[in-house]
């Protein structure tokens, strides 16, 4: 029987775990993918740092791109666009699967549909250990969302497609047209410089880009931003730039890709009158954000979370790398590269110097 | 030359002055009606007692019926329907006149437009004292949206319309269609019975009606709600009540028509995956709201904040109360009249009894 190795991680504190488990006969629908490339995702780190909680051991990683090696009888045999499947393709996955019948996933949510089941963040079982990609397989359950990643997509980019860029697309339709629209992002890690990349490629006016670091910032200039944004303790340089750099006095659209209370508060400041605020970084435990009802009434403000994405969106992120990842320096976000076996590694260096991304190569 | 009186309020805690002014000429595009009957809205008893602030003297009163004494010259002539004007007609006008031609106009915001100019909140001088509900005359300033009032309408149920109704007609739109929906509404004064109605008729499968007061609660069950939500300091059993409800474990629309942040917190806590709470109440200081940003991202909720509305909202109103006035209890809010010379009156009673309308028959 065909054996893998995966990285177990039982828990923040505890080193992670070299384990071999046997890969199982593939049930009705599924795909047997083997791994060939990783990236660790800050959620990922959160986890690894204790932040967030998940059921252990799991395998972590969920920023996947492999090789098809099985299908099994069940499945349609085409991905998402449509494309026939076969062994050997190379494809990314959707973070979750679902029941594409359940109430959420018919009005357009399928990331909170029925039976939802999502990779990277599930219980290590015996006869059920493969879900993450810190591991040499991945089984993909039926009625996940597929697409085939073309030969021109280096792996590392194509990697980070189906959680940060796809979120980042689901944040643009979340957003509405941004055609002309004035833009501004809060943190510019992955999600923020792919953010800037994408407005820009959507049409946006003008794209603004802030945090608190000057390294991070720099980056975000690559990606596109039209103007870098320094956060200090007191922005009301901010708010002053914003109100007096457009004629609707405001910002059109804000993205929060931080989860700071403090951005999310100073980005309601910064919102012209009939604007929208994309809510998407605050994925962990923080102060509750204090806001003026008065102000978001009488500005007319719309707030919108969006959690993951659906399988538009990641579609449309996977179109936006494969035109746009040549135009701005996509092939800089993996910073390191490390071997299954360096997971651990992987995870102090992310944590120690804070890249993009850093990557598993499988 | 023709005078009219009008009742100036000069500052909270000051007595009303019955005063006498010329009604000067026309301009262009301009419209004279004689006021037939004023409803008191909340935010006039707000600045009556001080809550809000306005610039004095002022004359007061902005839900307004009237009829028509003159049209000046360079008046299209017709409604906002595009039915003709003529001395005689019965009509009501939006609570704003503002360039269409503006940037906000033309993104379907009229009421924060440029030039923008609201009745029953302006100045009163020499040469323009005429431009609230508690006075003889208004003049109507040229691009003021006017419908022409039914005769079948009685003037009571139709002076609420500019105000209350229309704005909620406004939060209707902006919550999107309602087929088929549960929609909780906090506040039941005059937006919220009329939220209830106005949900019901546009096919909502549940309302319910939330409030502190058992005498509200009673009115929002005449008014269509399904059930009745009486608010405590502790709301445990509410936010039990709407999560057991519903398949989707909570509501899919929250309207805050309270204004309370106690309420829009708890509004956040009861709202379905996917669910959008549209704020309308709190257009006075208060605290801030305290939101965790985590749910709203991870139930994917969406907050929409209301002031006013637009001309469509508008004639949505008209139509709405046109179709359905008989069918609810529309002709018990208002529960006392008053003559212009007692609106002094008519306030201190409005707010020791707490109506839904306290009116003033011109």
């Amino acid at each position: 029987m065909r054996t893998g190795k995966l990285i177990a991680f039982n828990g923040s504190g505890q080193p992670l775990e070299l384990k071999e488990y046997p890969v199982g006969p593939l049930k009705t629908g599924e795909i047997l993918v083997k791994n060939r490339y990783t990236t660790l995702c800050g959620s990922d780190i959160h986890t690894y740092c204790g932040v967030r909680q998940e059921a252990c051991p799991t395998v972590l990683g969920h920023e996947i791109v492999g090789e098809i090696i099985e299908i099994a009888p069940g499945h349609p045999g085409t991905d998402y666009n449509g494309d026939k499947l076969q062994p050997g393709d190379i494809i990314t996955w959707s973070i979750f699967s679902s029941d594409p019948n359940s109430t959420f996933s018919l009005e357009g949510i399928p990331q909170k549909g029925d039976k939802l089941f999502k990779y990277g963040h599930a219980l290590i079982r015996e006869n059920d250990p493969f879900h993450g990609g810190l591991a040499e397989y991945c089984v993909l359950r039926a009625d996940t969302g597929i697409l085939k990643i073309p030969a021109s997509l280096p792996l590392p980019i194509a990697a980070t497609l189906n959680c940060a860029v796809a979120t980042v697309a689901g944040a643009l339709r979340t957003a509405g047209g941004l055609t002309g629209k004035n833009v501004l992002i809060f943190g510019m890690g992955m999600l923020g410089v792919s953010c800037a990349a994408m407005c820009k490629e959507a049409g946006a006016a003008w794209v603004g880009a802030a945090d608190v670091s000057d390294k991070r910032l720099e980056d975000a200039l690559a990606f596109g931003a039209d103007e870098l944004i320094k956060m200090h303790e007191d922005n009301t340089d901010v708010v002053e730039l914003l109100k007096s750099k457009f004629p609707k006095k405001g910002a059109d659209v804000v993205f929060d890709m931080s989860g700071s209370p403090d951005a999310m508060e100073l980005g309601m400041d910064v919102l012209a009158i009939g604007g929208c605020a994309v809510w998407i970084g605050a994925v962990f435990k923080n102060r509750k954000v204090a806001l003026d009802a008065e102000k978001i009434i009488r500005n007319l403000h719309t707030i919108k979370g969006l959690h993951n994405y659906n399988f538009d969106d990641f579609k449309y992120a996977l179109d936006f790398l494969e035109k746009s990842w040549q135009k701005y320096p996509f092939d800089t976000v993996v910073d390191e590269e490390f071997s299954l076996e360096d997971a651990q590694q992987a995870f102090e260096y992310a944590i120690a110097c804070k890249p993009l991304r850093v990557g598993i190569r499988i």
